[in-house]
């Protein structure tokens, strides 16, 4: 099964596709769209549109995890990131991936055992998971690597429950 | 000018094209896209951005005028609000209309004479800027009718200031 994870934010949104096959997770490409800051928030979500259509061509991948989002924090970049989720959403759709979204606590708990576990550990756990020799760079991406390490964790649990009940 | 007024929301979004011409506004059309609330946001979005472009196509609003968010609220309504303001936001964009965003505040304060007006001294003075019968329902129309003659108040505005000190 191969998986994308994505972190959105109209300045930096981070991706990851990775593919599980045989008990094996393997990173097929992570990255980050990042739009021009001085430019109207119209034109940006254009970009990010493009951008996020272009991935999901390219890779394919069957099921997309996204970061959920809380508005606790700052008005401004709630407001951003809300927009830049509706986007990426629609690029989803668009592309026909179904869609399943996960709170930073859900990630951390499944990738590093525990909700509060730190930046730092999410990300030796995540190098771990997909036997890279180093954390993927930058922050953004390593946290969409997460998320679709959790997804496939989380499908794969759903898979042998079923397995179970029959 | 054509100004189109655009109150965003997943479940009702309000849109109001409105003209200037010798001085009187007449509201060319109004109304609310609704999108399916048992469906996933992926293809309500799509809904969505299908819709509004419609809307664009069909009247050729030379500016936008969308509401300004804040996420003091609910946080679970925020999130969607923001999501649809992003599709909203992408398909002006696509569109190649200009967008200006608008508090709740600023557009009392320019239809109704203050900041802090009610919705029905709002929705009065619509009704008489547009020389309408009774005040244009539903509500979120009513609301995108007030953001788009906000918009050409301040315009106008914007215009004679220019004008004075040519």
């Amino acid at each position: 099964m191969r998986v994308i994870g994505i972190d959105p934010g109209l300045t930096r949104t981070g991706y990851a596709v990775v593919e599980r096959a045989g008990g094996r997770l393997q990173a097929i490409d992570y990255g980050v769209v990042r739009t021009a800051a001085h430019a109207e928030a119209g034109s940006r979500l254009m970009e990010l549109r493009g951008a996020m259509a272009d991935v999901l061509a390219r890779h394919g991948p069957e099921e997309a995890a996204v970061e959920r989002l809380f508005f606790n924090n700052n008005a401004r970049t709630a407001m951003s990131v809300g927009q830049a989720a509706g986007v990426v959403l629609l690029a989803a759709a668009e592309a026909g991936v179904a869609v399943e979204t996960y709170t930073p606590t859900e990630v951390k708990q499944s990738v590093a055992g525990h909700g509060a576990a730190t930046k730092a550990q999410v990300q030796n756990m995540v190098t771990r998971h997909l036997e890279l020799g180093a954390p993927p760079r930058p922050a953004d991406a390593a946290d969409a690597c997460a998320l679709a390490i959790c997804h496939l964790h989380r499908s794969g649990l759903r898979g042998a429950i079923r397995r179970a009940l029959v």
